[in-house]
Formats: C-alpha cells, structure tokens, sequence
C-alpha cells in the first residue's frame, strides 16, 4: 500500500510536468536493470505507452540484458529501439590508439566511462528527433536512485544527465518496492545491479551495500567501518554535483 | 590594471583548486575561440605549460578555427591534440538514418548538439588517459562565460560539463579584458564569437547582444523588448541548470 501511494505520487508529478511544460513524450535508456524498468513503467502509466520511447543501447552487452530490456517493453508496451554503440566505441578506441601509442591498461577508466556518455548523447539525439517527429517535446528521463546518487556512483555527464529524475529520492529498496507495486516483471525487479560494463555487481564495484548506504542516508545505525566507507566516497564525489567555479570578489 | 589583477585572482584560484586536491594538469578543448584560448593561457600561467593538453576536436570545422587553436597552444606553448569526431559523427548519423527512415531536417537540432557532447566525452576520455600516464590527476576545464550561462546557450551533458569553471562569472568584455591582458593572440581575443557549427554568429543564432545580455545581469537600462527576450531565454533554460526531480512528501 505505502509503495503503490509512493507510485501513484510520482505518477501524478509526472504529469503535472508535462502539463506545466506543455510536453509531450519521454526517451528512456532501457538496460534490462530495476531503475529503467521501473523508471519505463511509471512514465507508460502516467504518460500512455504511446508516449513512451525505450532504447536499448548495447555496446559488448549481455544477451540476458538485452532479453529483460524486451521484457519491460513488452510487459508494459512501450516501442523499444535497438541503437548498438558497440562500432562506434570500438572505431573510438581504435583512434585513440592511433593517435597515442597507449596499452590498454591505460584505457580501463577512460574505456568504462565513455559509455555512458554515448548513450546519454544516444538518449538526447533520440529525443530530438523524436520532438521533430511528433511535433512535441520529449525529454530524456533519468533512472539514478537516492542510494547511487549519494555515493557518486554515475558518470559525469553521462548517466546522471537528464530533462527529469523520478527515482533520485528513491533508496534502492524504494525502488523495488514502487516496482513491485506497478508490475515491474519480477526477473527485472529483483536483478542484481550492475554496470552490465565491468563484469562486477554495484556492491562488488562500490565496496559497500545499498541498505547500508540508505541507513547513513536516513541516520540509521551503521557499523563505523561502514558509515566512514560511505560517508568518504560521498565527500570524495561532491565535485560531481557541484563544478567548482571561480568568483570575482564582489 | 584591472584585468591583470583579475587575471591573477583566477590563476590563485585555480593554483588553489590544485594543490587542495592534490591534482597534476587540465585537458582544455580549443576551439579556436577567445573563451578555449584565455582558458587554457590562464591555465599554463598556473600550472606550467607542461600539464595542459589541449585538444582540438574538429568536425566539419573550418581551417580558420584550425589556425587559430594551433595559435594558442604555440603562443603559450602547450601541447596540443587533434581528435577528429568527423567520422565518429558521419557513422553516427548514418546509423540513425538506417534505423530510421529520416529526413535530414527532422534531425537538424539533434546533429547540432551531438557535437558537443561527443567533444566533451573526449575531453574526459583524454583526462582518464592523462591520469593514468602522469601518475596524476587530470581534470577538464569549461569555457563557458557568465553571458552564454545566463541564457542557457549551451548544450545540456556538452560543454557545461566540466569539474573547474573559470569564465563562468565573467562577462564576454571581461573574458576579452582578460585574455588581452595575459597577451591571448589578438585575432583569437577579436574573433566573433560562433559555435564553429551552425554558420551563424552566436549573437545571430541567441538574436541578443552579450553586451545587452551583460546590462540585465548586472541591472543595468536595456531597451524593454530586449530585456524581455533576454530575461525569457534565461526562465526557458532554467531546466538545463536544475533538473526537475521527484521528491517524497516528509
């Protein structure tokens, strides 16, 4: 009940935004994972499937991921477009290599995060096309949570880019709940998250877990080791909400 | 007199910034326009030539453009990158138009702004790179000025992404007041500014002065129609500096 009133509020802002703004269709980058399957479903419920644009945006991607990215947007009957990025990040990294003698060893960090910002500049082109296309604006809607968020766990200008954010109140739990609550299929809802980049589970990449990071969030009752863990990748990461800006002294 | 000492409050800012976190050098994108050239020259009078990289990322750009980036980075003597995103861009729109069956039209503002978000994607991939082979880190540095930010004349996960700004409390007469006195090559501090992109100048694509767009941010008389036109691209772009997110009710 707590989380099908949380589904129906967000719902409800949805729509207030789109009448505010006079918008008409959202473009969301669907990776088979809980947060754009939850994000696909409440915007088909508050917005009609037919306003609802899914792109599945594989680069050397997980065929499990691709077959749950169908199954949200059959489930909930939204059009899902495939635009691989797999040539156009391997042809970018080739012409890294031309141009710089380096060993891959030197492009893991590099390699990881150009991704993402392929498929937000993806996710926006579409959203463009697709304003000319329906004569209406589509934005580009985000699926970063609380827990994630608070962390800094998202590329800069990449992942954490968006027009609207519905989730980034959401600890992890929320979110399964609120997906839970709106028929998220269960495969989806109750995936393990990762990066489908790494080859590593969130956790396994960020070193501690969701409900712990949601205990600092809310004040709870976390071992110290763990608090000081969250608490340092949090302090570590503020530079990516906040770009440091000189100021004339006035 | 007066830009010199403000040339030199930025430059301690950014000596600051660096030695606060620590961080080695600067990835800066020159376009060949004031606002790249006064960037990267305050940046080697802080850092030292040796740990700014320049990269200039063509795309249908013009010879011009070219002079005058490579320009800078001999006048003040960093080195400086060529990234061509030609191809990168043309397999890109190829793409799109096999998956789609599209007129160029429908796709005018997309492939305008796909531009700079593939540059800044670079930028961040030379700075990843950097790091690992400097054994130290490298950050990317916005040009955006005060005048561009106010009314939003940039693209949204483009090029105000960045973790330093330096510009972005001047005005475009502060910018050229500055350039001018750290010695900026006169025929990049003069140029008219444009994106390099459109054909247009930036004050015919914004249709505002930056002189004008100055005067209402600083409370000054402008002539009615114009503040109205100026004070309505701020309020429309409001959305690119703060991203509308659902927030549950305490």
């Amino acid at each position: 009940m707590k989380y099908k009133k949380l589904a129906d509020n967000i719902i409800e802002f949805i729509r207030n935004y789109y009448k505010e703004n006079n918008l008409k269709g959202v473009v969301i980058g669907i990776s088979g994972g809980k947060d754009s399957g939850v994000v696909a479903g409440l915007f088909v419920k508050a917005l009609g499937a037919e306003n609802v644009l899914g792109v599945w945006m594989p680069c050397h991607s997980k065929d499990e991921d691709k077959r749950n990215a169908k199954l949200v947007s059959e489930h909930f009957g939204f059009e899902l477009k495939e635009f691989d990025l797999t040539n156009m990040y391997e042809n970018y990294v080739k012409q890294i290599k031309d141009n710089y003698e380096v060993d891959d060893e030197v492009l893991v960090d590099a390699n990881i995060n150009v991704k993402p910002r392929m498929r937000t500049a993806t996710l926006y082109y579409h959203a463009a096309m697709m304003s000319k296309i329906k004569k209406g604006g589509y934005i580009v809607a985000g699926t970063s949570n609380k827990c994630e968020i608070y962390v800094g766990y998202f590329t800069k200008g990449g992942d954490n880019v968006a027009d609207i954010q519905v989730l980034a109140d959401l600890t992890v739990e929320e979110v399964i709940g609120v997906g839970k609550a709106i028929g998220v299929p269960k495969v989806v809802v109750n995936k393990i998250p990762d990066d489908g980049l790494s080859g590593l589970s969130d956790e396994e990449k960020l070193g501690v877990k969701y409900d712990d990071i949601a205990k600092v969030i809310n004040g709870e009752k976390v071992a110290q080791n763990v608090k000081e863990k969250i608490k340092k990748l949090h302090k570590n990461n503020a530079h990516k909400f906040k770009t440091p800006t000189f100021k004339k002294i006035a």
